[in-house]
């Protein structure tokens, strides 16, 4: 061999609980906690790479089973690697066939979390920022758009937010349930972080009730802030018909009005507003049927749920081609998946929408210097080699002690809104 | 600034022309040279990176023009590079309204040269293979295709074969006007190469002729060594279904045998054998068109076509997620552009075809130590960092005399056909 080698030896793998607060949507309401797995890969001369994915103590189970598959690999060795943990999965299936084997989103799930950790090792063993290891970076500064809630008052279990945030502190923690609340949040979040774009997560109340808050959104905000509307595709048909039309011209996006591709094509045939998914088109599979169908006009991706960041990459090269919008998905995070997100968001040749993050949500932060500021609206691409952000070993530890604490094993806001509601279930067409 | 930067500080452009038989196609027969461009980037620490692109007076022109632009950008930022070309051909476009200015497709092949050579310097500066740089190789040795051709007599202006071709030597000098020439030339081809997969490149001999030689192929060979036959899009439609017919069953894939998507997807209901083309969809911006019509099973791709080999694994990836095979087309090229197309190969995470290329029919060489072996029809990974070539520098040097010397400024298969019969002219549809 004439060129350098750098094998993966040893891994570390730390789930972690997040304080979150009660944030209402389709399926409920968000738990105390949010879990994360925070993924260490260790190379032979030593370097470690991380990323951070969404929790659940299945997907910590399949993880500490598949790890140990791919030690010895190099770590620029990604195509293999994914090679052997989809031999993996299958050997599972196999083996355990209705005992819930690895389906094909497990194995997307888990390889994102490792070509992260591998990239942001290549970026260190290179020094060199992660974002050149996807083409370059075509902005310094990434946009984000402030996402609003309706929530219950409270904010979970989270820590105190730092005094910098004062003005977000008092907003974070009061109820959202009218317009008034949700605009009062959106003013306060703008205020802290200068959106300039605005989702509302909807799904939560009755759509004339969710539509008034958007209507008075734009009224408060006037029209050069983008908004975006998202019932998380509990609407039926007729619901989401004749309350898109009241938001024509008012939305820069419709996202997931209804559920499954059919649907969003008859409906986009129907109503004047972009509609975006990251419900009704979610892998690449389906991306032929979205495509035939015409069923979105944007795809939000989500490097946790694509395939890592260059998957991300082709998706969005797939989006260019067709004529579809790119844009990104959230959820709760602390600052490595946030990270992940700005070095994407950097690379992106033609970057259509200002992201979704959920970061002003969490007051607790895993990485060390604290949480990543987002001025402007913008997080500005980490400075140093890789993700540029480092774990804080204190911190990591505080939020594993959540972990243990606080008994949560999967995310089930159901569950959790029956502690407010009592009998309440999820309706995957609620109105 | 944290971290590494690799500014480019210098290039060199060469132009060669390479000794290449007299081949036959729809378009007439090869010149005694075939036109390359070896482009060379500097970095100020020093470093070189390599690429080689088809040649033309246009391009290194164009090459001269664009180049200076991107001198002091980072050889990593190659979304930021291609933007910057793109800028200075819409100003060209804008300055020469009229006067030949670029187009997208002169965009694409000298971003192609840029992003090559980028990545060269990137894998060198890493002290990594260029592979690792597209994801890791998924196989060491890249399977191709044994490329045969209706030729006149003769070698053009080649240099003689190495001794240890001794055994091709012969076939490659020889004529080959009718089936029995085709299968001696293949006989001595794959004997001499190893390949296991066949193409032959059809439209110059009336669709009997050639159908006759795919047939003799077949059974000189048997079913076990794929067969491909590529009329360059010269027959019309009746032609192609009535021949098409005859080869179902035989062939391993049908290239172009129509021009156009919409005659393609028309045949492609009629018989029973996967379309492929190189020439019916051409770039990301065919591909909606090409995948609502259902014109090709399986796209050939090229780097120096397809705008860099990013942007081929971001085809495979599109190819892969539409159930569209992938493949790749070749020129007369030497071993830079081998190189690249064999790191490609490699990282491709699904290589449905073995690949093209003209390689066994140039006997001239540019990089140092000699033609790249072709063994058993593969060729290895090179092992040094980047591309893992190097130019000869005199090699470099009398090729360039040779450019001087011919005279051509751009390929022209049609007046060079008429050398051989007078008054012969290109038609779209011959047959």
């Amino acid at each position: 061999m004439k060129h350098a080698s750098h094998l993966l030896s040893a891994f570390r793998l730390t789930p972690i609980a997040v304080g979150d607060p009660p944030l209402l949507n389709a399926a409920g309401v968000h738990a105390p906690y949010a879990l994360r797995i925070i993924v260490e890969l260790q190379i032979r001369q030593g370097g470690w790479g991380i990323s951070e994915i969404p929790g659940s103590e299945r997907i910590l189970q399949s993880l500490h089973k598949a790890l140990p598959r791919i030690m010895g690999m190099d770590v620029f060795q990604l195509h293999s690697i994914r090679q052997v943990l989809q031999a993996h999965a299958k050997q599972l299936a196999d083996d355990q066939r209705g005992l819930n084997p690895w389906d094909a989103r497990t194995l997307v799930h888990i390889f994102s979390a490792v070509e992260v950790a591998c990239l942001d090792l290549q970026g260190k063993l290179l020094d060199r920022p992660l974002v050149d290891l996807l083409g370059g970076k075509m902005r310094e500064r990434v946009p984000f758009a402030a996402y609003l809630f309706y929530k219950y008052e409270g904010e979970g279990a989270a820590s105190p937010l730092p005094d910098r945030a004062a003005a977000w502190r008092e907003a974070r923690r009061a109820a959202a349930l009218d317009p008034a609340g949700i605009v009062g949040q959106a003013q306060a979040m703008c205020g802290a972080f200068g959106f300039n774009s605005i989702k509302l997560k909807g799904g939560a109340f009755p759509p004339k009730e969710e539509v008034a808050a958007v209507l008075a959104l734009r009224q408060a905000f006037g029209p050069e802030v983008p908004l975006r509307f998202d019932p998380n595709a509990v609407w039926k048909f007729d619901t989401a018909l004749k309350w898109g039309k009241q938001m024509e011209g008012v939305l820069e996006y419709l996202e997931d009005p209804v559920r499954g591709q059919q649907q969003m094509a008859a409906l986009r045939k129907k109503i004047d507003i972009p509609l975006a998914t990251n419900m009704c088109t979610t892998a690449f599979d389906e991306l032929p049927e979205s495509i035939r169908l015409q069923s979105e006009d944007i795809i939000l991706s989500d490097h946790h749920f694509w395939g890592g960041l260059r998957a991300c990459m082709q998706l969005h090269r797939i989006c260019h081609t067709f004529g579809r919008g790119f844009s990104m998905h959230s959820n709760s995070h602390l600052g490595i998946s946030l990270a992940a997100m700005v070095h994407l968001g950097a690379a992106i040749p033609r970057l259509d929408y200002a992201l979704d993050t959920h970061y002003p949500w969490q007051a607790d932060e895993v990485i060390a210097g604290g949480k990543l500021p987002i001025e402007e609206g913008c997080v500005a691409l980490p400075e140093g080699p890789g993700l540029g952000v480092e774990i804080d070993p204190r911190a990591l530890q505080r939020l594993h002690q959540n972990y243990l604490k606080c008994g949560l094993k999967e995310r089930n806001d159901e569950v959790e809104m029956q502690k407010y509601q009592p009998g309440w279930t999820f309706q995957p067409s609620r109105w």
